[in-house]
């Protein structure tokens, strides 16, 4: 029997959908049984991470609080920028998987062996900051989007949150790719669940290493204790 | 603020994680705030409900419990079959929107008043008998799949569980839905949350009443209070 993940989702709630599929994607199944048990709570009202920080700390930490009761073994949440909120998560007191640590270490694990140092993150500005630093710790530089393709950028997030998929949204999120390709990145974190609603590893001459897909294979590893590592 | 919904899902994985986004597509959203709450338990080990019918219906009770003590104040299951054991999921004490009753209610109303009263129903053995009593209570008549086809649905809904999604799967559903218009169906009902993985409404000539569709139709009513009756 796999342990039960608890999702703690919402932000965005498309994203968490993605996230639940990937999870779906990378599990070894034969049957429906086979798969993961997860208890999620997905909750649009979480306060604005940017603007009322105390408060989404608390209510996070009461999400976790209730997906522990509800029988979660091992936490997980599909959103990047709320990690900085992460401490209130962690006071649950069961095992939470780091999205930023993980992707930072995968983005790395990748990149620097083939001689990349300069990794470019597509994120918002929360989320830059926890990269910025989660890089730096592993001896590697962020390049960050720049003037108004920093506000293109959360345009474009917002107009996902809006149901906005389309070719153009699409176009933009290439075109914001190449402006850090352009900057001198050579490798990408898709560091914010929206961005791979938008782009895929195909429309990028960079490697990409996505927080979303990071964040599914850990939690299927987590959940089925090693099981997943047979998985491509 | 809109009413917290609850989801019993897993029964499969991905026709649960299907039905999500189909909440997400009919629920009017500017942005992630618009969004309904919903805390879900996916718990893809229920009990056999064909074949360990009470050890399904204890579970599923357990799993109703959880979710209101989590927050949960309309429930829904996307898994008509599951619906045999409703009993458990009803002594929670939330509101439980009835699968098959909705989408018996759908499928008359948009056919009878076409003067179709033969409807083809797309669905497991369990689901093929809670529909052929939700038909005939409404004065229209069901009409199901014979011999090797009955066999041949199982295989393709068995398929999906494996994450066969691919042409021939969705080949065979198509055909299987033409065998219904061939013993006399002037209507068709998707009556397993698997089928519209399969199969659209553009795929038959025949209208189409998709359980998961109107399931999550009636969730978003529900739960925003009339807001959803606006979209289309």
């Amino acid at each position: 029997m796999s342990r039960v993940l608890g999702v703690i989702g919402g932000m965005g709630p498309a994203a968490t959908v993605a996230f639940l599929q990937r999870v779906q994607a990378l599990t070894p199944a034969g049957g429906d049984a086979d798969h993961i048990r997860v208890v999620m709570d997905l909750n649009p009202q979480v306060p604005d991470r940017n603007t009322r920080p105390g408060e989404a700390e608390a209510v996070l930490g009461e999400m976790a609080s209730g997906l522990k009761t509800a029988g979660a073994q091992v936490l997980a949440m599909p959103c990047n920028t709320a990690h900085a909120q992460g401490a209130g998560i962690r006071a649950a007191g069961l095992p939470f998987i780091d999205m930023i640590a993980a992707t930072a270490d995968a983005a790395v694990d990748a990149t620097i062996g083939g001689g990349a140092r300069r990794i470019g993150v597509l994120a918002t500005p929360g989320g830059e900051a926890l990269y910025q630093a989660a890089l730096a710790e592993r001896g590697a530089e962020a390049v960050l989007l720049a003037g108004e393709d920093r506000a293109a950028f959360m345009a474009a997030v917002y107009g996902v949150k809006r149901g906005d998929r389309g070719p153009e949204a699409r176009a933009e999120m290439r075109r914001l790719a190449r402006a850090l390709a352009a900057a001198g990145a050579e490798a990408l974190i898709a560091g914010c669940t929206e961005v791979p609603l938008l782009l895929a590893a195909g429309d990028v001459d960079l490697p990409l290493t996505d927080s979303a897909e990071v964040l599914a294979r850990a939690c299927v590893e987590a959940c089925l204790e090693g099981a997943a590592s047979s998985v491509g």
